[in-house]
């Protein structure tokens, strides 16, 4: 099933996903935390087919995403409300924007976050709630929860250096690591 | 085509990815952060069909987020190196890693980012990096940037009171809108 490029729309958000993966669903949180919440409006929005629509509005209801509720009995229509966990997806969409600015078109982003006193744009940046403290190697790790399968721990285990925290490359460590073979 | 399901696993990530689209590039690139590099390993850890992953491999290299380096001369083998385009989707895959714990497996998470001093588990904030501000429609707005269609501009206008930004569910708003109707 080849699907529709979105490479050409000028939203960041919608780059980022032509570039890494397939994501209508994304999309369509992305549209209801705009505000969108009728059928038509996410179709005039993201160019969809109705029944692809159709099957992503039902997987993302019955995932608890999105809330249906009755706008009009006869004939019988239904808004999208996000729920919680659908509005909880915002930092997954600012992150992406975020890389989608500054990778896919450094030179002139389509749409940008800026601070409201200078208009300056935001860099992106991830701290810990109740500490403050930029999530990094030095004051963070990755830890087995109680639910963690064997292979998921050999995974942990793997990832030495905390990798996805670390910033550097760890090209030092696998130098000594080579010459030390 | 239909895709494995990703929801046995449980790398909170993979369990975000099942829930909210398809992305086996993105499972590449956390991977090559956790630090697999070669073929083999990519395919054990995914179990993903062989011409799959040199396409998603191959995708992730032209688009410049892998980069290929050879190991072996005879016979030729590759090793497959995250570029900074691609490790800079790191807060992609920590936002997803944090909503997958919060939403997907709130009693029991398989893996967590942890405070190295107090073990307490993280939770995720995102602020500005120059004003440390948090990210809030008190504090920011979307602006549309030089190369903004007329579609975007007008996404922009729709994005009233910035939702996208913006914790509250807009219910009071909505429903003043409703009563002036």
């Amino acid at each position: 099933m080849k699907r529709k490029s979105l490479s050409d729309s000028d939203c960041p958000i919608a780059k980022t996903l032509d570039c890494v993966g397939e994501w209508w669903s994304l999309l369509i949180i992305r549209d209801a935390i705009h505000g969108l919440k009728r059928f038509d409006e996410f179709q005039k929005s993201l160019d969809i087919a109705p029944n692809m629509l159709t099957r992503r509005l039902n997987d993302l209801v019955e995932g608890g995403l999105l809330e249906k509720q009755p706008y009009s009995e006869r004939p019988p229509r239904y808004e999208y409300h996000l729920t919680e966990k659908g509005r909880a997806l915002r930092p997954v969409l600012i992150a992406l924007l975020s890389w989608g600015n500054e990778f896919l078109s450094p030179q002139s982003p389509a749409i940008q976050i800026t601070d409201k006193a200078s208009g300056e744009p935001i860099r992106l940046m991830m701290v810990d709630q109740k500490t403050g403290k930029v999530l990094s190697a030095e004051h963070h790790q990755f830890t087995a929860g109680p639910s963690a399968s064997e292979a998921m721990r050999n995974r942990i285990d793997m990832m030495q250096n905390n990798r996805i925290l670390n910033d550097s490359t760890n090209r030092n460590t696998d130098q000594k690591e080579a010459d030390n073979a």
